[in-house]
């Protein structure tokens, strides 16, 4: 009997594998898609796309897979298993269901309503026109409610909403997530205020000087090379390239990231490739031992985003970080930032200014724009209120969260194209990756209590090291939450997020 | 009846069309692999391109194909298709049959053995030991020549080597071949007698004055864009990249060629773009209608390198075409190369010199150094050799042929990487290419009289749109001795080849 287990669990090990190997190569072609590919090759590449997805598709929806499952999970084999390898059990199963458990029309409808309002939203973006756009909006709600509502059943979540949020953050909810963004919201609000009416203000002019696209390009090397974000030596696993819309790809040993550089705005491409090289770091570090295992992935959205808001805003926007990189960013610019001082700096790129645009704003705003959203999309599937409502209900809540008067549904509810893409239930995941960040902070500040003068030395070692075995270490072992608890001792909560920000910014407006 | 022919011609190109689709994709990852991808990958791209082969293969000897083939090549059905769908059928045919009828176990142990062979061609080569090499080949050689057994028997050549040629050079023969070469090897030999004792000879030290990178980048753009390989514009098909050995991948609209730049030896990329450069163009403008089509690639290995020899060679090595660019050449370079005369700079990038390397010899000695490789095969194939003698007899040719003194197996017998791949048959095609590209300039010069002038001014534009209507767009609808044929009117020849060399050389030399 042991015998069959461990040959049953070797087989759906074996099929994993080659799903992660697959997937990693498609990721390479998507990669060249936006990084390399000449333009006329946009339509082939899009056949291409596909026919990598439709393999990959139908290998982990393979009938096989749910036999090799069934039979692993049988008693008392399964109890022979591991902690690990009941939980590679667990995640496979999950991503099976999700997979196979929507009818195959249902699926294909999706995917074709997605392509064309994702094109539609391009048109009525350019148009300003949210009466465009809306109509194949509908339609794609209708089609992933439909589907959440399957999810619902198989996942057996409280709600819809619910069982798409699972995807991207297992085992929260929306209503564990609405208590802890109510707190935030409230506390964010309070503390913009403090700023608005702070005695010190930043002056940014420094930010706008230019600084050649050679020099940046430096810089952002620089940068890789202080977080051990390797893309030059021969042992090299990364690399940078340029993007419109900075990402990181990639799996273990090939993990690239990309940014973007703006002669009139060089601080963009510092803090991209910082937020980059957060998420690069979290998957290099992965567990080695697990790699072509669903273990050996990260544990969610959110705890993707906590890396990189981690090394972008914790470590990177921090007094100590601008110490020891100052002198040398004057050292690499030449005489064009030779006048700038530490504080003046530092206030500049921590600068507090609600906007109307969720890619541009700062640390503190940033939630806010993630919590309209969420409340949104919750009360959408909840059928409190209807696509056609969303762009004046948006206005409001920019209004009321924000302070700030959108113009017109372009700057509004169709700034983003997740929506547009059908990916509903992933918002969250931003403001999560803040808050989870605060926890680690806390926790990490405890162990690693010297971390400041390190960072102000340039080292970025301990805190790395402290991370990898932390955070990165633990791959997809536990559901978020859970992993939240093991790392700190405590449940999901937003004070130990409220006390960095607080600190920091108390500090830097003088209140 | 009609009906069912047409669906099922319909499906079997339906899966051409995934197969293409699929190809294409690999080809990325491949070159990716050759010219971005972080050093540390190296071991998960391995898998990723064994996995995406895997998956190429299970879909090329899918059974469904031969069912639809059968049923597609049916009386009175077949007779309804046109010529190229006959093609289509023929060329789907050939490529199964090549793909299924050799024993998994053949097929599985050659990929292996061509693995181990590989590494230790690696080993034995920087020992400078064929001794190392020749367990391994012997090994390689033994299955190859079983695999050429079978397809003989499939393909009804009259030799196993045959087999193996035919794949590269469809319907060729080694007995056609050898009576070719046998000409041209005569005719090589006393062209190099001519050029050693002639009174002019070459001074090449301005091609030694070193150039710095960047420049040589911008001179390889010039280039690309002077012979409409078009890498820049925002309908760009194609883009340059830098590898160590040159090469050209890719597929209609995403044509991708790579070259290498040493700074003091400029000329190397200047030659090696328009090489890359001339088998771009080739993918680029074959028949669109084609696309995805069997009949819509090249027509042979032999005429990809009759189009990267001709742009090479007798245009890019013309006294005419350094007419326009020297003085580019020039401009790019500063002062450099200011008081480079036109005359004596054509003559030094067309220098006679027998060499013992493959990869660096002339136009008029690079054929000697093919026909040993050709010999050689043959005469393995035919038992007439052993592997443990080719040393020796590479040697003894190579004193034979080009006058030249082997002095260990590393600079001779192991100087390539094919036959340590597995890749028998495959020489001929390179010296097959440059007698093409004779006959193929025989013909163009009486349809496009003015050519030289044309190139002298800069205007590749007639002769591109000559080799695209006569030679490019044919795709591969004939076996290549027929498009030969067509094209020129006549058999495979070597004589417009040798008037080319011989009005061109004793000009350069004065004899």
């Amino acid at each position: 009997m042991a015998k069959s287990l461990t040959s049953s669990y070797k087989k759906l090990m074996e099929k994993e594998k080659n799903l992660f190997i697959l997937g990693s190569a498609g990721a390479i072609v998507h990669w060249d898609m936006e990084t390399k590919m000449p333009p006329r090759a946009i339509r082939l590449r899009s056949l291409q796309l596909a026919m990598l997805s439709r393999i990959e598709h139908k290998m982990s929806t393979d009938p096989e897979i749910g036999k090799l499952l069934k039979e692993t999970m049988r008693q008392p084999e399964y109890d022979s298993l591991d902690t690990v390898q009941k939980r590679n059990l667990y995640l496979i199963k999950k991503h099976y269901d999700e997979q196979t458990k929507l009818p195959e029309e249902l699926v294909a409808e999706t995917a074709k309503q997605e392509a064309i309002t994702i094109d539609v939203w391009k048109k009525a973006k350019a148009a300003k026109d949210f009466s465009m756009f809306k109509p194949e909006l509908e339609k794609l709600f209708d089609l992933r409610k439909k589907a959440a509502g399957i999810l619902m059943e198989v996942k057996k979540t409280a709600t819809p909403y619910d069982a798409l949020v699972d995807i991207f953050e297992p085992k929260m909810t929306a209503e564990s997530i609405s208590k802890v963004f109510a707190e935030l919201r409230e506390g964010l609000i309070s503390l913009i205020k403090k700023c608005e009416v702070a005695p010190k203000q930043p002056d940014i002019s420094v930010l706008k000087r230019r600084v050649p696209i050679d020099i940046q390009r430096k810089i952002a090397e620089s940068l890789t090379e202080l977080i051990g974000y390797d893309i030059k030596s021969k042992e090299a696993g990364g690399r940078i390239d340029e993007t419109e819309h900075p990402f990181t790809t990639g799996y273990y040993d090939d993990v690239r990231i990309t940014t973007h550089y703006y002669e009139d705005n060089f601080a963009s491409s510092i803090f991209s490739t910082l937020h980059e090289g957060g998420h690069a770091i979290y998957e290099q570090n992965l567990n080695r031992d697990w790699i072509f295992q669903p273990v050996g992935t990260a544990c969610s959205s959110g705890f993707h985003e906590s890396q990189s808001r981690f090394v972008e805003n914790i470590v990177g926007r921090s007094r100590e970080f601008w110490i020891y990189f100052l002198p040398k960013l004057k050292e690499l610019t030449g005489n064009i930032l030779s006048d700038g001082d530490l504080d003046g700096f530092v206030h500049a790129v921590n600068q507090v200014k609600p906007s109307k645009i969720r890619v541009e704003a700062d640390e503190v705003t940033y939630c806010l724009h993630i919590i309209v959203r969420f409340n949104l999309e919750r009360d959408l599937f909840a059928n409190k209120i209807t696509v056609a409502e969303l762009p004046q209900i948006w206005n409001q809540r920019y209004k009321e969260y924000l302070g700030v008067d959108i113009e017109n549904d372009s700057e509004g509810v169709m700034q983003d194209t997740h929506w547009a893409g059908g990916l509903f239930g992933y918002f969250p995941s931003y403001a999560l990756g803040n808050i989870f960040s605060g926890q680690i902070l806390a926790t990490m500040e405890k162990d690693v209590p010297d971390w400041k003068n390190q960072i102000s030395s340039g080292n970025f070692q301990d805190v790395k090291q402290w991370l990898t075995k932390n955070v990165h270490h633990y791959g997809n072992l536990h559901d978020p939450a859970d992993l939240i608890k093991r790392i700190t001792g405590e449940e999901v909560s937003v004070k130990p997020y409220f006390n960095y920000l607080y600190r920091k910014y108390s500090k830097l407006y003088g209140f």
